[in-house]
């Protein structure tokens, strides 16, 4: 709500933006996106500019991204970190005001430094889809990991999904009800963690974080509501209708006291904890998976996981983001035009 | 002159290859195609082909000349030297000829040797666009630069403003007569002063070249007819309608004698030098800006200053240059299939 | 064969896969691509979605391919290895898996270990075009060669090409007959050498390896039929109607015992000895050259010379190798969309 408010209504900043009818109005566009004719799709926002800034490297998203802007017909263009003025020491705030300049009319942001979009944002006044920011969030991650989870536990046996509800993809607070979600890994680092701990329990999931002290400080259960804390992933396991494994981000533990080969032991998911603990649940991985790692080969390959149905889900998503975001400018640009013919211009 | 007689006519290769004429067509074709219906315009060089060929760097040139290219309906390429046979020592002699025998049309060039435009012209024969060559010119930015300049001081209070010759962006050698310019900072290694330097005189304006010893030699006040060297950034600014702030490239200064702090006190622009020496100029920046080093940020974002206008130039700018490039490629391939027709094909 | 009946049949993983109506067939689709008004090519695989995924540097390769598939209408993505997860450790084959559940329906490869290809098309069922692979293949590349061969060779004193059969591109167990080839350098290290030995000897031409003991090891010739070894430079040169000069690798050169100079003595190949041994063979090269090493400039850039047209022939080659690949793909849609109405979906 906040958000909305002071931002451009068209952002995408934190997934705590969101009310029930943001998120069926984004999952009723991924839905109507998808199923329309490529040629008619391809002319909906022909030769609008979509500007990718890219501040760390990504293979998912960003071409995630980048594919879905172009089905739409947009006109994409990347900035990456490697590239780029941002070399030069040029802020944040003066490549979004380029950008602009340029004629973008939406900035897709992954950066390293948590809440960067929210500035972005104030700066440009443009609409900004945060691709994740730092440790903070990565919100099109959590609705693609939403539409994932209403897709697959469809007619499953946890309450949302016996209503029927769920073939819509229409949600309301309960919709999850009896669903618990299992966030296992490398909390500490993880936006996508955030964004999902924040997103599910308004449609009445419970979320439990589950990892070693050293990757899941105790205050992170305070995120909000619906959420707890659970050190024992078998335990946590047999509560779960679906389990998120994350990576562990090996660039990102310096410092950091944790055995590897203990955590493996604890809490790697491979075929033996999850027959005995997990029989029925979903598993999802918003990648990149280190096989052998956090998860094995056979468990990510298996019939219950959902990882690539993940990315596919992502393209849809990305692509109501952008339409959304696109539709606000347009309306901001018709505005301007009035303003501009009695005016100075 | 001598440009247009050697090399492809559709090039852009230094600003001394412009008469007025020229320049006019230019801007002139600028308006025209920033104000053409999008579908229109996507269609005018649809799929017609351009090649980015980057040894260097860059956010926005590189992002203003794809933007531009794409808006026309051209597919772009891009070359740049981190994922490229560059690494490998492959000439920019055989690099061109490569992008010509793919169907390059015109080829837009970033080189750290100033002259390699001239190279690749030669080499391939085909319309080069110099995106910034070593210390030696960057064309597109000198234009961009005009016409900031031309729609900003339309009925100000210098001779060729008062003319009201400005707003249709037609020029000729007294349109800016009674303005100066002061271009201050890193002379030495800018190709941006070098291309307003020899530039905006053609117009009738006076050209100030403002820095200490160390990044503006004696010597370059011979770069051309009014052009003038001033050490006293206040007492240039006295004379000023217009002050470019050029960047502090910090990786270029290795060697030379200069104390950044002593450089901060003379000729940093900030709010109170402009209030007391310059209290109406338009402030310019090529970017990208070190906000607290050349430039103070409240200058930089206040409202006399034109630096994100100059950004929004740059692309319609460069769609003018490119049009220019991909029209003159035209006619060489009608000359080339009537030879083909009588000839040994 | 073997290739095809295991793998996707759109796919391009090796010339070992391909019998003489294959080779007519990419042949002629090339010529029919190539022919075809722009406008009409371009909406051809409009909207398709054809993932690059480069995990070596390339220039000419990775933007044939490119402007190829732009040709014919499809969005591309570009993953490089260096801003991609790739970096952080995932797997060839999940990173092939995201890329299909990003909808690429195409995936052109470029790695470093031979045999990868294979890998990522078992991986992910979608045609993979081997844009090259370790020391393996580079398939598109003797492709293009072969056009370049027929069409520069048309007509002159070798056997198939007396019979006139060239003009159209069309091939048979004969059309080279007479021809002999000879392929000169850091074989080892060199799949463009390979294929070519591959390819070549199927339409009745003779392929001569050439080279240093230290770059060529005896069993190169075990390669395939038609394919033999010449230690001396110039008796090689004498029976040739066409020479392929390969780069030398300097980055792979570390280990072995190679003497630059005596090589450049040895095998450059140099306006006089060109003269005296192979007065009218057509002079190839894969590029990047390094002139100067293997080739000389003035050899490099001669009327018999085709290394540009070699790159020209490329984009045709990959527009045809593209439209094979995803007219593949629409039909298993097709079949998959049948399967779905009557199955879960």
């Amino acid at each position: 709500m906040l958000v909305n408010s002071v931002f451009h209504r068209g952002s995408a900043l934190s997934v705590s933006q969101y009310n029930l009818a943001d998120i069926n109005g984004i999952l009723a566009r991924a839905t109507e996106l998808e199923s329309m004719p490529v040629p008619r799709r391809s002319q909906l926002y022909a030769k609008r500019r979509v500007a990718l800034l890219f501040y760390e490297s990504s293979t998912r998203t960003r071409t995630s991204f980048e594919l879905a802007a172009k089905s739409l017909g947009a006109d994409t263009v990347l900035v990456s970190a490697l590239s780029s003025s941002i070399e030069k020491g040029e802020s944040l705030k003066d490549t979004g005001l380029t950008l602009r300049a340029l004629g973008a009319e939406c900035i897709i942001l992954r950066h390293p430094n948590s809440g960067a979009p929210y500035l972005l944002a104030q700066a440009t006044g443009l609409p900004i889809l945060n691709a994740g920011d730092g440790t903070h969030e990565h919100p099109s991650q959590a609705l693609l990991d939403l539409r994932t989870i209403l897709t697959r536990l469809r007619g499953t046996n946890f309450a949302g999904a016996k209503r029927g509800k769920l073939s819509g993809h229409t949600v309301t607070d309960t919709t999850l009800r009896g669903l618990t979600v299992t966030i296992a890994g490398d909390i500490l680092h993880s936006r996508v963690a955030r964004s999902n701990a924040l997103l599910l329990p308004k449609l009445g999931a419970k979320v439990i974080l589950c990892g070693p002290e050293a990757l899941l400080p105790a205050e992170a259960a305070e995120i909000g509501p619906g959420v707890t804390i659970e050190r024992d992933f078998e335990r946590a396991l047999k509560h779960s209708g679906a389990v998120m494994m994350l990576r562990i981000q090996k660039e990102r533990l310096a410092g950091l006291h944790l055995d590897l080969e203990d955590y493996v032991r604890q809490y790697q998911l491979n075929s033996e904890r999850l027959a005995r603990h997990a029989s029925v649940a979903l598993i999802m991985h918003p990648g990149p998976m280190i096989r052998g790692l956090e998860i094995t080969s056979d468990v990510a390959d298996c019939a219950r996981s959902a990882v690539t149905e993940q990315v596919h889900h992502g393209v849809a998503i990305r692509m109501a983001l952008l339409a959304r975001a696109l539709d606000s400018v347009q309306s901001a640009d018709i505005f301007k035009q009035k303003k501009g013919r009695s005016g100075k211009r």
